[in-house]
């Protein structure tokens, strides 16, 4: 059933377990990040730390209770264990969850690291441990969004004849050679590990793997000169093969990187070692590991500022490894700008972000449908309609099938609910999921990726993914939960995850609304909050309920 | 109206302004912080920075938006500034609050004043941005339980010809001198500040102001010798005063201290400096005001190890004077115990904690008819019979008249469900508002204060907070906060709060139960989750859906 794990089925078809629709979605969503996850045996779900669950007992007995539980009750969910089951109502949230907050002052990698080993706590990344993650086309979209905004800042619109440098062949990297393909340029990709580049290109993501920097460097030459879309891996140890690059002279088009650099213990892999010898040293000198991570994550960031000053187009895409750098002693990290500052931080102003559905039947004709009907209704986004297009070619669909869109407020309402009546008429297969990444306008505070250089430096303010939960849970959402940094994003972040099931009944519709509006609408208040302009214009247009204070 | 801030009158009588008793209730709520508060023509509640609201701008927004706001709305406040108001339904909260959280790395007391110079946050104490705040009732009976505590386990349940000393007579440590007479000690009070001094001792709480500290020992050693209950007052610097009395040999039955140590710049005032120094330096030099704050609290902290050792039971009471006397270099400050596990554990592990409740009538027959019930309901409960014949006697009312007691899961839903009922049949003269201290079961993670120490070794995690700030806004909650700390506990907690009103409606009936009830089945269920036996007999013994994991 499931090529990928066989003993992790995708979940489908018509058959209720549970009490009713919206436990059996998050029942399926649960068993669908196993499905599309790393290491399902672990309960890992990408990101090396992010879990499903904190064990597999806790996973029992969450299963046990989304089969048993009546719809006015909620279940409650610490750091993937669950703790109770109590009475609340019909528009109260069936889950709520809290995963990996930790107090201030304590919140660092170590502290984190010694809960963790106690079984304490989980980290449940962003979408992991909310039972959201839909595999790789959440950041297949949004990487290729970056490189769509890239090319039309500075590219004329295309990247045909553009070469991209970067690294990181991992869960969420592993989505790169993919979405550089897509806004058609050449891109080369650097993993450290054989084993992972195979795996993308058996998948499909990535073309070829060159046997070493020279022909991968011939190749990446011959399809700029060709203007061709391709993507090449090469494995290498990125603080060594940047290095070597910059060092030829050569200055790519876009420089980037998705080594799981965030993790300097489970996540990076320092040059010059071998990942046995980093699998050992994980367990036995954990400090050592971590000194020389970022001793290597020093020189790759020197290379990134290299080419910068050569006048590559060069960006932080989320993994930290400017702080790592920074800590380390290169001053000028900062100098290279984060994504969202760069390129999204006009859609975040306007609340217009990662939205997302799967469809519980596990039929992927009732994507296609959605697919069509929301082409039907935003003929002119051309952000969503070129976006559904290549997707329905170049992206397969992994556990439920699922797609994202970015779109914002009103507009997810909008879908949502028309979606809803084609659940209750019966032209989809089954109910519907409604998510959307973390990684969005209220959701999210982390003030070196989602929220750096505000306009009012209110970077590390978090009462924004705070007040976000708190307002989910009283919009009638179905599964809400607050996530903060595990490993070495442990005391960087802290965000707001939401979950609506459109079930086809009125009272879906209702939930629908209402959750998905408020969400959105917290998003453009907090960027009009920091003075951003166009949230002040949104808010206009939209009729939204900010209060100004004079 | 209000003898102490004629400008800021206390609320009360039938007329309704809002749209509803449930918005006139949070209105009252917020008009009563500011009419008991220190200072509120700076919207100062206590502990030196703790504000109802971000500054008046934001003040005037939020009492026009009570007013005009609908049942079925929800207005979102972000560290006391209003941000918008959003259709929710007639189940979830009127307001939703998140006050001074700040992303971990962020969350120390030098960020939290850069954001505050900016105006981008403000920090809500644990009930004043919660406007929740009694006057010091609450403090009053959380000192004398302690006090109770220590002659149950150490002095044969009398205190009578025992010596307290203490420091701080601010807007919570001023509690000390009367709950030390009511719990039948000699209790001796130094305070830097003359002023405040006076202050306690105008309002009855501090019986005589000694001129020295021979005299003021000297009144102590009389009271002792008759097992007289007795309070002085002594004007000095605690950091001098308790070496001094240390070096003469002098060993006190019970040392603690309630200065404003948490905070190194806006609360604790160095030795050798006079206040209008101090002053002078808030502005123009926190740092070396720190420095200086911190070496201060290593001779006071080394005094009160040395008090320990002679034989005193000596305990933190809650403001950070270990960590920073750890931090300046005091290696074994945390040598001495925190008052939560050392004498209130048990309580909260049964979620036994400090419920409260406000006449929104401003009649304080109102709380002598609740008073009278309480005695009927809970006959041999002996702290609450204790404690409620005391508080008539000596307790009088500041703001909205306001009883406190404490309370546990069932208890409290049990009173509140009474009083509904006698604001339905016009016992009582209006509405009332429950709610309880931040310093509760569920509702607090503060590895220092709250949580230290816990079985389970999970003092730093902060998922129980925020899963019950959302659990409240998912149980009919009228008003939920969460709040982390600012100024110098910035970093150190994350605490959520509840109030809910009383309104006589049978909606009003089934929000006191679910919110009052959902909160302490947290809270039995957090201490449940550590490993408290005693928390799993009060799951047995009421029923709480707790799920056992394993
Ligand atoms: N936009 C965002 O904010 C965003 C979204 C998703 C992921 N991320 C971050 O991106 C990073 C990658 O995520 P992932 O899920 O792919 O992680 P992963 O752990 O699955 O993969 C990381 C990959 O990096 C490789 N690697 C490690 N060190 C290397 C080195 N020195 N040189 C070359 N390759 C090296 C590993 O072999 C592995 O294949 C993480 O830090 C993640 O948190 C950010
Ligand atoms: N149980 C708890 O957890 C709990 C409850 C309430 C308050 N607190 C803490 O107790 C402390 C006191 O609170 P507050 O509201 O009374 O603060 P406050 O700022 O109103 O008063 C502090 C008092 O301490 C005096 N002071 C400062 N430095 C001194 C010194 N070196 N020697 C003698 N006196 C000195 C000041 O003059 C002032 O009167 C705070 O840290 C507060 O956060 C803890």
């Amino acid at each position: 059933m499931n090529p990928r794990h066989p003993n992790f089925p995708i979940p489908g078809g018509p058959t209720l377990r549970a009490r009713g629709w919206r436990q059996e979605a998050l029942l399926r969503l649960l068993e669908n990040v196993l499905a599309v996850g790393e290491n399902p045996d672990e309960l890992i779900v990408y990101a090396a730390l992010g879990k499903a669950a904190r064990n597999w007992a806790s996973h029992k007995a969450i299963v046990q209770t989304l089969l048993r539980m009546d719809e006015d009750q909620t279940l409650i969910i610490q750091s993937g264990k669950p703790i109770g089951l109590l009475k609340t109502h019909d528009k109260a949230p069936l889950v709520i969850m809290a995963n990996c907050n930790i107090v201030g002052q304590w919140a660092k990698a170590e502290v984190f690291y010694e809960l963790e080993k106690k079984g304490l706590i989980c980290w449940g990344g962003l979408t992991a441990g909310a039972w959201q993650y839909i595999g790789s086309q959440g950041v297949i979209q949004g990487t290729y969004e970056i490189f769509m905004r890239i090319a039309e800042n500075r590219f004329g619109g295309s990247l045909a004849g553009r070469f991209i440098l970067t690294a990181g062949l991992g869960g969420m990297g592993g989505a790169q050679p993919l979405a550089g393909r897509m806004a058609g340029a050449a891109i080369l990709c650097v993993d450290v590990d054989a084993e992972r580049a195979k795996k993308r290109q058996d998948i499909g993501y990535l073309e070829e793997i060159a046997p070493d920097l020279d022909t991968a460097l011939a190749m990446i030459d011959r399809a700029v000169a060709e203007k061709r879309a391709t993507s090449i891996g090469l494995v290498g140890n990125a603080a060594e093969i940047y290095p070597e690059i910059a060092r030829r002279g050569i200055v790519p088009d876009i420089v980037t990187d998705q080594t799981s650099a965030h993790d300097l213990v489970y996540g990076y892999v320092p040059k010059g070692m071998s990942l046995d010898e980093v699998r050992r040293l994980r367990v036995e000198g954990p400090g050592q590991l971590m000194a020389a991570s970022r001793a290597s994550i020093v020189d790759h960031v020197r290379a990134m500022l290299a080419f910068q000053q050569a006048g590559s187009e060069v960006f932080d895409n989320g993994n930290l490894i400017r702080t790592h750098a920074k800590a380390g002693g290169v001053e000028n990290a900062f100098d290279i700008k984060i994504f969202t500052e760069a390129y999204l931080r006009p859609l975040f102003a306007r609340a217009i972000g990662p939205f997302r559905w799967m469809a519980l039947s596990g039929d992927p004709a009732d994507i296609a449908k959605i697919d069509d009907k929301l082409l039907e209704l935003f003929p002119d986004n051309h952000i969503v309609t070129n976006w559904i297009a290549l997707a329905r070619k170049h992206v397969p669909f992994e556990g439920l099938p699922a797609r994202i869109a970015w779109l914002g407020h009103g507009e997810r309402t909008a879908l949502a609910q028309t979606v809803n009546q084609m659940v209750a008429d019966g032209t989809l297969a089954g109910p519907v999921a409604f998510s959307r990444d973390h990684l969005d306008a209220g959701a999210m505070a982390h003030p070196n990726i989602m929220t750096e250089n505000m306009k009012d430096g209110s970077d590390a303010i978090a009462d924004w993914p705070l007040l976000d939960a708190m307002l989910l849970c009283s919009s009638m959402a179905d599964l809400v939960v607050v996530h903060s940094g595990g490993g070495g994003y442990a005391g960087y972040m802290t965000s707001a995850g939401v979950t609506i099931i459109a079930d086809g009944t009125e009272a879906g519709t209702e939930r629908l609304i209402h959750a998905l509006s408020n969400d959105t609408a917290l998003g453009v208040m907090r960027y009009a909050d920091a003075g951003y302009e166009d949230s002040l214009d949104e808010i206009a247009l939209k009729g939204i309920g900010y209060i100004p204070v004079g």
